[in-house]
């Protein structure tokens, strides 16, 4: 593989400046076009130490207007970093639209290290591996380009290289041991890159390797890959967008009607349940003593917990947000209520700012309303494609089991009312003053649509409550049982993610 | 995920026959708009024993007309398939461009038993998930569609299921004493069916669940949901070719000019190698006996040989593969010469022709010509668009490794001439009269796409060298000395194939 990355392949200085002339001007207009373009650009540099990774960096902050580049270089993880999954520092620094984001020893680092020094199997290397092809490809699949750039250097030159930069006191301080270890062990970290190479070149997120001795060389194919990538991206994305409309079907369309008059999951939940006097008192206590208690062994042990909250409208997630909030030492909680996206979260990824808010350990997230609004209301009122939407699944259930391998608790409850109960407080809502402002034309029109939601509720627990992560639905008509019955729920799961700590 | 399929949904008589009056016309329809579509659909099913499996199959085929469509159910391996990499009983059987495939206790049947029976870890059964995923994207991104059933039960009904079966003396015979086996462990195959249909749901190929209490319901589920999908496809794939049509490029553009005058991976071959006279005679002898007494040793351990075959036009490729072939017994080796595909393989993936030729253990297989024509002739010539030569390199890496963990040895040529030597071959066929049939317009066309071509070649070796499928670069103008070469190289792979398979 990087026998044609040894070819000694070398650019005159009349010829670079030959290309330079044009090329600097074309990657500015590119620069300026992305600015308004519906994606990012994400560029990964890897390779052999002394190759041009750096150099590769700071060319394109020097070739480009650095004011819409991102560079992101990352060390071994924090003490906040490893508090979080693994992916967590990456998708804080993904570019928004119309940047580019630049990122050195990024998530191919650590598979890269460990099959050079041995210290995985190469069975664990690959699920890494895939993990990175799924990451990647779900930035991709919202329409980020992503361009890797693998340099290499034959293990003589890197002897060269590295002698050369030592030799050099103003470069000196960029060589150390590290990397003369690395040179030692050259055959397995190749074996390595090469198996990193074939396993995660795929269509939507390609490797070019880039013969690293001639820095003229090196400069014009980075340059190059980078100007005909962008280029392409902003043709291929402008078609992308015709073919969307094109394909825009009717948002949500309901089943045909044998099919649509079927029981769903939520017709099967008994409605009658309700806990009154003295009982829920009881309980209410009992469960927030517990709760109590076991956050406070959930802090110690670093355990986090993230807890989700859907419902229909009116079904009182508020109420019972704050009635386990009150549990909890404010300090170790946070509550993120999930509106519309703000500008800055438009521009990423629609999982980016979930991620963002994932607590450090021991930490308990509530979040009311979540990253399933994908698949309930963006879906309903067509706010995103079909397309999207059925994809969101796979990519919630790649995000929530992230969560789970990291160790974090994980609740996730739908609150159900029926319809009738709906009206009654709506109409109530509109007698007490203070809660007027609680009711919205909205929520008549969300009620309206009530069958196209229930089918989307329905598809979102069959494909998404999984042992790792699984729905609770909540009969929530009482709203006494409904509290306690979260209560209990999420004190049943953190007693058993405490004991899975254990082990 | 299974709660929701759960719920007793059912449709009576009335309702159903509504609903299939138009249906079946529907179905007929899209059908014959199928058959002169550029994509094949297959559809799998899966899931529960007794909950509708083998009669959704029926349906399909009761519905629509049976001549085109395919239905394909899998057994323990036969001894033939054994012999081969396990996905290659798959692949014959993919239905072509046109037609329907339906796959009964499919790609999924393994997976799911080693997990229920747990003969397997969670880890290997992933690694299995994953070559399944990529099967399926291959396929889909040829324009495949992917329709994936599971049929579900609960417990008690599938209980009740497989007590009715028994106990009609016309069904009894579908039920055998795996189906209770299977029934004891429910949870454990539910488990795994949860934990496979989360992996392998991705937007290409995703999972329809099915509660598959009431025959009506779950027909109406499985023809509505074939319906829709086969409609869409159709829509989606018009669009696409609309798509490809405005993003065509000029086929394999050249690099700007100073990258386009580098050396490639063929620039660094010492051309003038040659071996003469009587250590030419000598080298041959020894390496033909050679390779016939490991070949013998390969048939005993059942270790079959794959070898590739690309060069230049006139670079000696047909004499290399007879000096070879003389060597092996006839009965034990096959040369397959691939030249444009048929007709009945341009209905299929461009993959499934070299599927097909996989031979039986202990043989070995010559391409003259290969899977390769993707990334060079078709690149070259625009025979295919830039993404699907691009997207081929990652097929082809997958396709290899495949036979490399089958134990199959690989070795793989390109024949390598100058420029020079191939007008001097041109010309000589000229002149002999035996040998003019040999030379072509076309050959002389793609001379003049010499520096596209080699730069193929240069991206080819780099992208699919690999350690467990190398490239060997034969400088082929002394044509001695490329003999000798791949009759070495060949000797030296199977030596080092043979050695392993008897750790």
């Amino acid at each position: 593989m990087f026998e044609a990355a040894e070819l000694g392949r070398k650019i005159s200085r009349a010829d670079f400046d030959a290309l330079a002339a044009s090329l600097r001007n074309e990657l500015l207009d590119l620069q300026f076009a992305l600015r308004t373009a519906d994606f990012p650009v994400i560029i990964v540099f890897a390779g052999v130490d002394g190759a041009g990774k750096n150099e590769g960096v700071n060319l394109l902050n020097e070739w480009m207007d650095p004011r819409w580049i991102v560079t992101n270089a990352y060390g071994p993880p924090s003490e906040e970093e490893r508090e979080r999954p693994p992916f967590w520092r990456y998708w804080r620094d993904l570019p928004p639209k119309g940047k580019f984001g630049l990122f050195l020893s990024s998530w191919y680092h650590l598979p890269l290290m460990e099959r050079a020094y041995e210290t995985r199997t190469l069975a664990e290397m690959d699920e890494r591996l895939e993990r990175i092809i799924h990451f990647e490809k779900t930035l991709a699949d919202e329409g980020a380009l992503i361009i890797k750039f693998w340099m290499h250097l034959s293990q003589k030159a890197q002897k060269r290289r590295l002698e050369k930069l030592e030799a050099d006191p103003l470069t000196r301080w960029q060589v150390g041991p590290q990397d003369w270890d690395h040179w030692r062990i050259y055959d397995k970290f190749t074996a390595a890159g090469e198996h990193i190479i074939q396993r995660t070149s795929r269509s939507h997120a390609p490797w070019t390797i880039v013969e690293g001795q001639d820095s003229r060389y090196r400069s014009a194919m980075v340059l190059t890959t980078v100007r005909d990538a962008v280029a392409r991206h902003l043709e291929t994305r402008a078609v992308a967008r015709k073919v969307e409309a094109e394909l825009k079907r009717p948002p949500a369309a309901a089943l045909p009607p044998p099919l649509a008059n079927q029981p769903s999951i939520l017709s099967s939940l008994d409605m009658t349940t309700a806990v009154v006097g003295e009982a829920y008192t009881q309980a209410l206590q009992e469960q927030r003593a517990r709760l109590a208690r076991l956050q406070q062994k959930a802090r110690e042990k670093g355990v986090s917990t993230v807890l989700v909250f859907e419902g229909w409208d009116a079904a009182g997630k508020g109420g019972a947000i704050r009635r386990l909030a009150a549990a909890l030492n404010a300090r170790d909680r946070q509550i993120i209520p999930i509106a519309a996206p703000t500008e800055e979260e438009r521009a990423q990824h629609y999982l980016w700012r979930f991620w963002r808010h994932l607590s450090r350990a021991g930490r308990t997230t509530v979040f009311d309303r979540s990253w399933y609004g994908r698949v309930l209301v963006e879906r309903v009122e067509g706010f995103c494609v079909e397309e999207a939407w059925t994809r969101a699944f796979t990519e919630i259930n790649d995000f929530e089991e992230q969560l789970a391998e990291h160790g974090i608790v994980l609740a996730k409850f739908w609150l159900h009312i029926t319809p009738d109960e709906q009206l009654r407080r709506f109409q109530a809502r509109q007698t007490v003053e203070y809660k007027k402002w609680k009711l919205t034309d909205e929520d008549w029109r969300n009620r309206e649509k009530w069958p196209l939601y229930e089918q989307a509720v329905n598809d979102m627990v069959e494909k998404t409550s999984t042992r790792l992560a699984p729905w609770t639905l909540v009969e929530a008509n009482d709203k006494n049982h409904a509290r306690v019955k979260i209560l209990t729920t999420t004190c049943d799961a953190l007693q058993a993610g405490l004991k899975r700590r254990k082990k």
